[in-house]
């Protein structure tokens, strides 16, 4: 497919990895904490470092865009071969908070290689993950001749992903004839293991809302009235209880409408990840799997709607109780949209099924917060599949397929771009995202140049 | 029934009345709030006070009952002829608290006398009708010409009702000998309104429990996880939701197990009552009435059990939206029993019916609070008959019958003592217990002087 000569690649690696590890500790040391206002000179540096390391890499566009939060980095190495197609790279240059205080064995901020793991905060989520690509476009050019990518190379580093991306879709909508691309690499995401490379395929969508229940003008005693009138609360727990049939599924009119279920060809991709249920069980803190009828659990989270309650209250929660009919109420559900459905339309699906249920003498009022849309890649689509086989050539074996069940930013791009959004992450689930000693490991970091370096030659023919 | 003229209990109680009210006016002075610490020394005071005035009323036995926390007041009248009745009249001297920043138009704890009606905390619930008995005695033993009341007389009046009795029990278990009576009159209640006299015959029991459901160790994300394990927050409202069924009937098994239903007598003279929905929503501050199908509000609220849902919390309850399944969840629910249900027995099957619901992976913990007992007079008992008539005869007018929604420690008493209980009170309720400018009627404080004026004959032989 690719004609890169992979030990061309291998050396190219091997005399630029201290210099390209010294780099990113550098980086590292730079505590761009966006949720942190006394870290905003730190997220500003951040960005000015990233931009300059990427000048020095050779990107002849490099900016720093400012938003009305912290700023993004955005850099542009076009190809000499003008019919050569447009890839955008999405990452963040923003971190987690951290101090040793939380539980750090050394300084989240002075990265240590112990064990051939850099610890540091960033080094997997996601300043490792976004630096790969520097070291990765000049192996890539080393190993064709090239002085150019093969590919139109569009980087966009964003500074407030750990802050919820209030700015992101913004900063999208007002540069997107610069960020137009004929594909989306997010690389902030990560991988099944260690033993087992794997391409993410896509990412839920999210639709959030608050129900408030209003009865009795004020809490009302249950011996002199209960009984006889209708109880927020009970109202609420109903609305919750309501949500799911006995199989699990959500009962919510038209929720599923539109849904794209599994084919039968990803069902058995699933099917071949090494899944312990105990371990993930392990991961998720919990002591049971409970889900949708007829679908395995990595089903659930990754191709399955679902609908969560993520807060309910009323009346007295304190120690012991308080006989009281309660006066208000709220419920806080969240939805988990798959591929083929439209937020705009569950929020409608939503609203009405919530209105329906609510008795008279209980006011209530919904309220929606900004939803995500979900975005999935098709399994034969031609760059996902240029992704895997760059991926499996660096790894040296088959890559398996993934989906993530949260949602996130990446989506945006889809939509507000058009184009399809691929997934390339080298981290694996114990490299500690958003906790102490976070970590990633230097083999697989390298491993992430070599995707790469072979990526943009195979996508340039692949997309051609 | 009885043979003491009326027009000497007229004459007796409009010549003793100003001492009456002025006697009444300086027990009302005192601010005998239990629940407030810094009041202690004044509901000891109340105690003594109001002990030294049943004294100066004629009771030969007059004690201050110790508690460890507020005490009580006992007196003893017995009465010469052996062969006599005993009754037990129970009140509180105990009331709730009060200040003028609430919203007192004068001092809550210095009695004025506007357009009839005493304004003073306490002034209905309950010192003045416990002080009715005090000149109420008085004008029995005036009209009939007897030294010593038709009746056993005792007296029972704790002084921590308003903070929810808590040594009650034990006191009335200690002191079970020298509380034994025939009947227990229970002076802390009211009636329907000033125009239509009632006699209460019972209140509801009540059950309360706290359920404690725990799921995931931490809140854990809802997209990498959601639809996938238990949520404790759901399971909470689907307890909660699976209470009642369409027909907003308990689905607790057993729950209704030795229900005593309604007669039709009984459902007819609630149905005489002048029941106005608008203004019983305005008095339940509520909107729309909503309950078990087939009964009345009435018929509901004082006559039927009910499940209701205190409080329930889980998960984020703050501003704006958390994608968390929260780690755990709470419920908080009261069941008001009515005659024939045993506490106990409806703990087992709240018990089991929860456990029964609790999927795997969420651990719950069930834990009740002290339940209390229903208590029902039937309609033809012959003390309820005697209170009904003595009533109507001060009235000049048939009485109605009600019930009493909540639970008292009267219950107690029937339990302790295997007494029936009744119900006097001439309180409305317009009178403001536990609200600001609480007050009391003096004509109506005054029918009830006269109603006990007629009632120890009665009972004398009614109970004979």
């Amino acid at each position: 497919m690719s004609d890169t000569p992979d030990s061309v690649v291998h050396t190219y690696i091997q005399t630029h990895r201290e210099t390209f590890l010294d780099d990113l500790a550098e980086w590292l040391r730079i505590p761009s904490v966006s949720a942190q206002p006394d870290h905003d000179a730190d997220v500003r540096r951040s960005a000015h470092w990233l931009a300059a390391k990427l000048r020095e890499t050779g990107f002849p566009v490099t900016e720093v865009w400012d938003t009305p939060g912290a700023p993004a980095v955005f850099a542009e190495w076009p190809s000499a071969d003008p019919d050569a197609p447009t890839v955008l790279v999405y990452g963040h240059h923003d971190v987690q908070p951290a101090a040793r205080a939380d539980g750090w064995l050394t300084d989240p901020f002075e990265p240590v290689v112990r064990d051939g793991r850099i610890y540091a905060r960033g080094a997997a989520d996601d300043k490792g993950q976004v630096f790969f690509h520097t070291l990765g476009v000049r192996a890539h050019l080393a190993a064709t001749g090239r002085t150019t990518p093969a590919v139109h190379l569009k980087l966009l580093v964003e500074g407030e992903e750990e802050s919820g991306s209030p700015h992101f879709r913004a900063l999208t909508e007002r540069h997107a004839h610069r960020l137009a691309a004929d594909a989306v690499i997010v690389s902030d995401t990560g991988m099944w293991s260690e033993d087992t490379p794997t391409v993410c395929t896509g990412m839920r969508g999210l639709v959030e809302c608050e129900i408030d229940l209003r009865g009795p003008d004020q809490d009302i005693h249950s011996g002199s009235f209960g009984g006889a009138v209708p109880n927020p609360a009970t109202v609420a727990a109903r609305l919750a209880a309501a949500l799911h049939d006995e199989d699990e599924r959500v009962t919510v009119p038209g929720f599923y409408d539109g849904v794209a279920d599994l084919s039968a060809a990803e069902r058995a991709l699933i099917a071949e990840l090494p899944f312990d249920e105990s371990e993930w069980l392990r991961t998720a803190k919990s002591h049971a799997t409970l889900g949708e009828a007829g679908y395995s659990t990595l089903e659930r989270v990754w191709a399955r709607p679902t609908a969560e309650v993520n807060g309910i209250g009323g009346g007295y929660q304190g120690p012991g109780g308080k006989t009281v009919i309660p006066s208000s109420a709220v419920l806080k559900l969240s939805f988990r949209l798959v591929a083929g459905q439209r937020p705009e339309s569950v929020e409608r699906s939503v609203r009405e099924w919530a209105g329906a249920r609510v008795p008279a003498g209980i006011r209530h009022k919904i309220t929606f917060a900004g939803a995500t849309r979900p975005c999935l890649t098709p399994l034969d689509h031609p760059a996902l599949q240029s992704v895997a086989r760059s991926m499996g050539r660096a790894f040296g074996r088959p890559v398996g397929f993934t989906r993530e069940g949260g949602s996130g930013p990446a989506a945006d791009l889809q939509d507000v771009l058009g184009a399809p959004v691929l997934f390339l992450g080298i981290s694996v689930p114990s490299d500690g995202w958003h906790a102490p000693n976070e970590k990633v490991d230097v083999d697989l970091l390298l491993k992430g140049v070599e995707t790469t370096a072979y990526l943009w030659g195979d996508l340039a023919t692949a997309l051609r």
